[in-house]
């Protein structure tokens, strides 16, 4: 995009972050294989970030394992544990505000959560199909790539964007196509996407940290990406 | 796809076309610059098709000058003329069968015709967007587009499908991609996706005129496309 855009842009969402890692507080609910992606990036220098707290939603799963094995202060907080989702919202903004996250990412994380204000554009969320199409409640995990194989696409894909309080709603960051083959069943669309989530989960928090992504209506651009 | 899912197939919808061009009934409502794409690849040789007959739901679209002037046989059928629905798709077909054409193409159509019997799997549509995104009643033409700036996306693409008698149904036989540069509008956005139609619409048919297209539930394989 030119310059001039830019500058006319309505809301500059995300500072830069310079001469450090950003701060990244990430949100499972399941196995933890972006959580896992997010370190091999950042072990390689292809993210500099870094990780002060994981929260789950839930106690058993792999994904709290892995995050252990890895070193990562882990926190489990269980929306049954809590009254409503404002109350569970609370603790979970709470836990990531002590731990002075720059960037909130959800990884598979199933909750909706209310986003304070002071978290606002500091939340982001990845969604396995290219938004508007299959998303949205009751679209999550294997039931996604299960309704694109039934409506037969042959495109689908990965969304990245801002979330705010309903489900596969704010500004897209970035999206990346996905050629469905011929004969493609739902699990191997969804390792197919997966590949693609790998590169554009961390190329999204790159861009952030840039500083460069700017907002203007529902529609996000950034300055010094090309065409994509 | 592998040769055992074609197999397994459902339905084989159109027959080989062999030692003859395909011959195409095309229906119009605008500007006709899809059907002067087919004129073009046809004249080039790309696409192996005659036009034996357009049908125009207007009287004074441009498409119908420039159908006229390329020597087509140009029909207008308008709505209006016709009690309802029914009456308009009778006339509709009656003329498409008497024209003895292999394939309906609809470019551009504006109406939903009710197909008969005999026409089955023999309509096809191009939508300009990702179908299951911004399809529908409501999105056609340049709506389309401004419901795809509107939302942000940074994907979306052309969609043809097998038309039934809803909006935007049937089975899906080819989709493209294509990338919304940042700070995109409307009206560049059409351009970008039309760029792709030229392409998807005469391979749509090629694909066809094979006879390799298989249909199994909701979705439609080729036996000889790679990828896409």
């Amino acid at each position: 995009m030119s310059e001039n855009d830019c500058t006319a842009a309505d809301v500059a969402p995300f500072p830069e972050i310079t001469g450090r890692p950003i701060r990244l507080g990430v949100l499972i609910s399941g196995g933890g294989t972006t959580l896992l992606n997010f370190l091999d990036q950042i072990a390689s220098g292809e993210l500099h970030a870094e990780i002060p707290i994981v929260i789950a939603s839930q106690k058993n799963c792999r994904g709290v394992q892995r995050s252990r094995d890895a070193g990562l202060p882990t926190t489990v907080i269980r929306g049954r544990d809590y009254e409503n989702v404002t109350a569970l919202s609370e603790a979970v903004f709470a836990a990531l505000r002590s731990a002075e996250v720059d960037l909130v990412v959800m990884a598979g994380y199933l909750s909706l959560l209310q986003i304070p204000p002071d978290f606002r554009w500091r939340v982001i969320n990845i969604h396995p199909s290219l938004i508007p199409a299959f998303c949205g409640h009751g679209f999550y995990g294997h039931h996604v790539h299960e309704a694109a194989i039934a409506r037969g696409v042959k495109i689908s894909g990965c969304t990245v964007h801002f979330a705010d309080n309903e489900y596969d709603h704010g500004p897209i960051l970035l999206q990346a196509p996905v050629v469905v083959p011929d004969g493609c069943d739902a699990e191997q669309l969804a390792g197919l996407v997966f590949a693609e989530e790998k590169r554009a989960y961390p190329e999204a928090i790159r861009r952030l940290a840039s500083g460069k992504i700017r907002i203007q209506g529902n529609a996000s651009s950034c300055e010094s990406a090309g065409g994509e």
